[in-house]
C-alpha cells in the first residue's frame, strides 16, 4: 500500500522526470552521486519519518512541552527521532564531505526532508533549525566556532536555534532591544529577552547552540546595528566538552492552537540564573563582521523561507493522502438518480468530492514543485558551470522566495480545510489526523516574515532590484516554458499562462509608475498572491510538459489536476490585477476611527 | 469601553436603521412591542453574555466534556449560564406569550442571541438546539407532547437535542437505520444508533429530550420511511414529575477541534443499559405523521442553519472586534520612511494591517446583516398582513437559506483566520481567543448541512422550484435596491450589481439547459459560492442605501467596507460565473484512480 504520508512516484516524478536531477552528478560537487545513491537517501527518510516521526504525531500534540523549572521536558518519542535523524547522517544531507556530509544536491535533500515535514512538522522543527543554524555558522562563522559547534550539529549531539524576535521586535527587527557588551577577551556579554525562540530549551540534546540578534553597545539604531552571536546552552571547551551553564536561559513557553511538539519559548539572555563564570550576562562570541548580523540572518532565512513554503507543501500534501484514502473507503450516499435501495458508493464517486481532491492535487502538488523548483535553483546558483545560469538562477531565487514561501502557506492550508470537509464531521474531531495538520499550518503564514511581509518584500524590493532584472529573469523563464509547451501542443494552457505573465508586467509598471510608494505598496499582499497563481500555473505547465509523452493513470490525473488549475484558479488573478492596476486606494484611505 | 464581543451600535443601526424592526409593532402579534422593549431585550443579552457566557470560553474549551459511565460531566460555569438564560425567559422570546414566551419578532431575539453567540458558541449551542425543538414541538407535537416537555425546556428546565446522522448515515440521511417498534399503547420503542448529537448528554438539566429520527418497522427505503419520534432520557409522568430512566443512553464523546464547551456524543437507543419497565427498547412517541419526519426536521432546519450562518458570523465578529483592539493597542514599525529612530506607530496605521481589517469587516457587517435579514424574512413569512409579502418572503427565504448559512461559514472563517494574522505570532497562541474562534468556526461549514450539500440544495433545488419564480422573488428584490441606490446617487455601485444579477439569471439557465443533470450540478458549491458573494453585496449596498444621508464615522466606516466589498471581493464572481457558463466537466471526468 502506498504511503498516505507523502507520494513516492510524484516525487521520483518531480525530481528524474521534471528536473533532472541525475544531470546535476555531472557537476564536480556531486560526481560521486548517481541515481543509485539518491534512491536509497529516499528510502532512508521515508522509512525513518514512516517509523519514527509520523507515530507520535498526535501523541506530542496532545502532550504539550512542559517547563519544569528552568528546563523544558518533551515526550521521549521526539529525542528518539531526532537522534536517529541525526545518527543516520540526514543533518549533514547536503553538506560537505569534509564535515561528514553526503553533499547531496539541495534539491534531493529537500525532497528527503519532504518526507519528515510531512510525517510530522513539529518534529522536524528540530533538525530544520539546525540545519539553518549550521549552514550559518559554515558560511559566515571562524574556525573555533565551526570546530565547537558544527560538528555535534550535525551529529545531532547538539541542536541549533534562531533568536531573531523579541516582544516588540517581531516584523519590525530593527527594534531588537537585546544588547552586547564587548568583554576583555573575544567575548561578549549579552543582555535581553527573545520571544518565539522556537527549539529555546528541551531535553533532546547535550547542548543547545543559540544564533543571536543583539546590538553592540554604541550601535546605530535600525537594522544596521545589528549583530550575529553564537550563544551556547553549555560554554564549549577547546576539547570539545561541555563547560559551565550559560547565562541563556527558558523562562516561559507559548501554548500555541497547532506544532505543539515544537517547543516555543521565551529566553531570558543574562537574566543572572546562571552565572558562569561569576560575571553577569550570557557569553557569546561575534559571528563574522559586527553590524551585519541581520545580513548573515537573511541569507539563512532565504533558504528557511523555501523550507517553511516546502513545509507547508508536505503538510497539505499528507492531509490531501488522507483525505483521498479516507473517499476511497468511505461509502456514502449515491450517484445522480440512483434509487434509495441500491448500495451507497464511495463518496470519491461524488462530483463535490472530486472538487475537493483535485483542488487538493492541484495546491499541494503544485507547492511541493514550486519548492522542489526553488531547491534546484539553490544548486544551480552554487554549483552551475555556466556563470550566466548561475546568475540567473540568483535572480530568480530573489523574486520567487517570497512566493515559495507564501503561497503554499495559504493554499496548502486550504488544501487541509479541504481534506477536513472531505472527512465530513470525522474530519472535525481529534480522531483522524488532517485537523491537526489545518493547525498546525496555520502558522506557516505567521512565522519566518509574514504573510504582509513577504508582499512587500516581492513588490517593494525583488521585482524592482537589480533595475528589474530579476523579475525579467523569472518572467523570461515562464515564457520560455510556455513556448515548449506550445511546441507540445499545449496551446491553450500556453496562452492563458502567457496572457497572465504579460499581465505581472504591465502591473508591475503600472504600480511603480505613479510616484507614491504608499499607493504602491498598500495592496502588496494582493500583488503576492496574484502573482503567486501565476508562478503556481507556469509550475503545473512545467510538469505537464514534462509528461507530455506519458500516457499513465499518473500523467492523467497531473494532466487533469493542471486543467483544474487553469480553470478553476489560475482565472482568479485576473480580478486582482484589475484591482491593483487601478491603485486602489482604500485600504490606504480607511481611518482607525471609522472602523 | 464598548464590547468586543459584538457591536451594539451596528446591531442598533441594523434594526432600527435598516430593517426598521419598529415597523413590526404594528403588527397584531408584535403589539405590545416597542423600542422601549427591544432596547431591554438587547441590554440584558449583552450583559449575560458578558457576564456568564464569555468568562469560560476558553475554560471550556480547555477542559472538555468528560464521560462518566452513563453521565457526562461539564465544567459548572456552563450549567450556570444555561440555567440563567432558561430563568431570564431568553429560551422563549420569540415564542406566544400563553406558553410563556415574548413574542420577541424573530429579527430582535435573532439580534438577541447574537450576543451569546459571539461570547461562547459552544454553550450557546444548549439553548440554539432547545428553542429549535421546542419550535417544532409546538408546530409539529400533539398537546401531551407540548405539555410535557415544552414547558420545561422553555425553562430551561429540560434541555434539547436533534437526532438525525447516524455513522453511516450523515449527509445521507435516507440511510438511517434506527427503528422504531409500535407497542400496544401509543409509545413506540426505539433501537438503534445514533452519531454526532450535539448535547446528547450533560449534567446541565433535570431532562433531555431527544427528537430522533428512525423508521417504522414496516416503512419505504429512503427519506420518505422516515418518522419522528420525541424520546426523553427520564420519562415524564402525567403530572409533570420524572419517571424512570429511558433506555437512551451516551456511549461515546466526540473529542473536536474546537466548539469543544458543546458536548457531542454518540448515542444508544434500546441498547438494554435501562429497562424502563423490564422490556427492551427506548421508549418514544410519535410527533406527527408517520413518514413525515424528515419533512417536520427541515421545516426546523431551515431556521437552524440561519442559526448557523448567524453564529458563523458572530464568531467573526467578535474576533474582528478583538483584532481591532488588537491593532489600536499593539506598537510596532513605522510608517514608510519614517528614521530608525522614531517611535513605532499602532499596526492599524499600516496598509496590509487595515486591509486585514477591512475584509474581517465586509465579512462579519456583511455575514451579520444577511442572517438579520433572513430572520426579518421569517417575521415577514409569518406576521406580515400582506399575503403578497408573505409569499415573498417565504421566497426568499427558500433561496437565501443556503446562502445565509454557507456564506458566513466559509467567510466569517476568513474574517478569523485574517483576526490572527493582525495579531501576529500571539494570534497562534491560546493566550488571546482569536486562535479558538478560528478552530470554532472551522464547525460550521460541516454541520447542518456540509456546503457541498448547500450547494445542491441552492443549484439542484431552490433556484429552479415553483417555475424559477423564487429565484425570481430574489432577483426582483435585489434589482429593487439596486435602483433605490440609483436614485441615492450610488449609481457605480448599483451598476456593478446589476451586471452580477443579470449573471446568476443567465448562468442559472445556462446550467440548467444542458440536459445533464450530473454536469449541471458538478460545480455546484461554486454557484453557491458566487451567488452568495452577489448576494453579500447587495445586502451592503442595502446597508449604505440606509445610511446614505449620514454623516459619521461609523456610516463613512459603513461605506468604505462596502468599497471594499465591490472592489475587492465582488469582482471574484466574474471568473466563477465564467466557469459556470462554460458547463466544465474537469471535475465530473476525474476517474478515482487519476488520484
Amino acid at each position: 500500500m502506498p504511503s498516505n504520508l507523502m507520494s513516492r512516484q510524484d516525487l521520483e516524478f518531480l525530481l528524474y522526470d521534471w528536473l533532472n536531477v541525475e544531470a546535476l552528478c555531472d557537476r564536480p560537487r556531486f560526481a560521486d552521486h548517481s541515481r543509485e545513491t539518491f534512491d536509497p537517501a529516499l528510502d532512508l527518510s521515508e522509512r525513518l519519518a514512516t517509523d519514527l516521526f509520523a507515530p507520535h504525531f498526535k501523541e506530542s500534540d496532545a502532550t504539550e512541552p512542559v517547563l519544569e523549572g528552568t528546563e523544558v521536558q518533551l515526550i521521549p518519542a521526539i529525542a528518539k527521532a531526532v537522534q536517529a535523524f541525526g545518527e543516520m547522517g540526514l543533518m549533514a544531507g547536503a553538506m560537505d564531505y569534509e564535515i561528514g556530509g553526503m553533499q547531496l544536491p539541495a534539491v534531493v535533500a529537500s525532497a528527503c526532508f519532504a518526507w519528515f515535514q510531512a510525517a510530522n512538522p513539529a518534529t522536524s522543527g528540530y533538525p530544520f533549525l539546525t540545519i539553518a543554524n549550521v549552514n550559518l555558522l559554515l558560511a559566515h562563522g571562524n574556525d573555533e566556532q565551526i570546530a565547537k559547534f558544527v560538528q555535534p550539529m550535525t551529529e545531532g549531539r547538539f541542536l541549533g536555534t534562531m533568536c531573531l524576535s523579541e516582544t516588540e521586535a517581531g516584523s519590525s527587527l530593527g527594534d531588537i532591544a537585546t544588547r552586547a557588551e564587548p568583554g576583555s577577551d573575544n567575548t561578549y556579554r549579552l543582555f535581553g529577552n527573545k520571544m518565539w525562540i522556537s527549539a529555546g530549551e528541551h531535553n533532546l540534546s547535550e547542548n543547545i547552540v543559540h544564533l543571536v540578534l543583539a546590538r553592540i553597545a554604541g550601535a546605530p539604531t535600525g537594522v544596521k546595528g545589528l549583530s550575529l552571536f553564537v550563544v551556547p546552552k553549555f560554554l564549549v571547551n577547546d576539547d570539545g566538552s561541555l563547560g559551565e551553564r550559560n547565562d541563556v536561559c527558558v523562562t516561559g513557553l507559548n501554548h500555541k492552537m497547532g506544532f505543539r511538539g515544537t517547543t516555543n519559548t521565551v529566553m531570558s539572555f543574562g537574566g543572572d540564573t546562571f552565572q558562569p563564570d561569576g560575571a553577569p550576562g550570557a557569553i557569546g562570541t561575534l559571528v563574522g563582521e559586527s553590524g551585519r548580523g541581520l545580513l548573515y540572518m537573511f541569507h539563512m532565512m532565504n533558504e528557511a523561507r523555501i523550507g517553511v513554503g516546502l513545509s507547508a507543501a508536505c503538510m497539505g500534501y499528507t492531509g490531501y493522502l488522507k483525505s483521498l484514502e479516507y473517499a476511497q473507503d468511505r461509502k456514502q450516499g449515491r450517484p445522480l438518480g440512483a434509487a434509495a435501495d441500491t448500495a451507497p458508493v464511495p463518496i470519491i464517486e461524488h462530483s463535490d468530492v472530486k472538487r475537493m481532491l483535485l483542488a487538493q492535487k492541484s495546491y499541494v502538488e503544485g507547492g511541493l514543485a514550486l519548492g522542489l523548483y526553488c531547491a534546484s535553483l539553490l544548486d544551480d546558483e552554487a554549483t552551475h558551470p555556466d556563470d550566466t545560469v548561475r546568475k540567473r538562477a540568483s535572480q530568480m531565487l530573489d523574486v520567487l522566495t517570497p512566493i515559495a514561501k507564501s503561497w503554499p502557506s495559504q493554499w496548502c492550508l486550504e488544501a487541509n480545510s479541504l481534506a477536513i470537509q472531505v472527512h465530513g464531521g470525522y474530519g472535525y474531531t481529534r480522531d483522524y489526523d488532517v485537523e491537526q495538520h489545518y493547525r498546525d499550518n496555520r502558522l506557516n503564514a505567521i512565522h519566518e516574515g509574514t504573510h504582509g511581509i513577504q508582499g512587500l518584500d516581492l513588490l517593494g524590493r525583488k521585482v524592482v532590484m537589480n533595475g528589474g532584472a530579476d523579475l525579467g529573469a523569472l518572467l523570461a523563464t515562464m515564457t520560455a516554458t510556455s513556448k515548449r509547451a506550445k511546441d507540445a501542443g499545449l496551446t491553450q494552457l500556453a496562452s492563458q499562462l502567457d496572457t497572465r505573465i504579460t499581465r505581472i508586467g504591465e502591473v508591475t509598471h503600472t504600480m511603480w509608475s505613479g510616484g507614491d510608494i504608499a499607493e504602491t505598496l498598500a495592496n502588496s499582499s494582493i500583488y503576492l498572491e496574484a502573482f503567486g497563481h501565476v508562478v503556481v500555473a507556469w509550475i503545473w505547465l512545467e510538469q505537464i510538459v514534462a509528461l507530455a509523452e506519458t500516457q499513465s493513470d499518473f500523467a492523467t490525473g497531473k494532466r487533469q489536476a493542471a486543467q483544474y488549475f487553469f480553470r478553476y484558479e489560475l482565472p482568479k488573478v485576473d480580478a486582482q490585477f484589475d484591482l491593483l492596476e487601478s491603485l486602489d486606494r482604500t485600504t490606504l484611505e480607511m481611518q482607525p476611527n471609522w472602523f
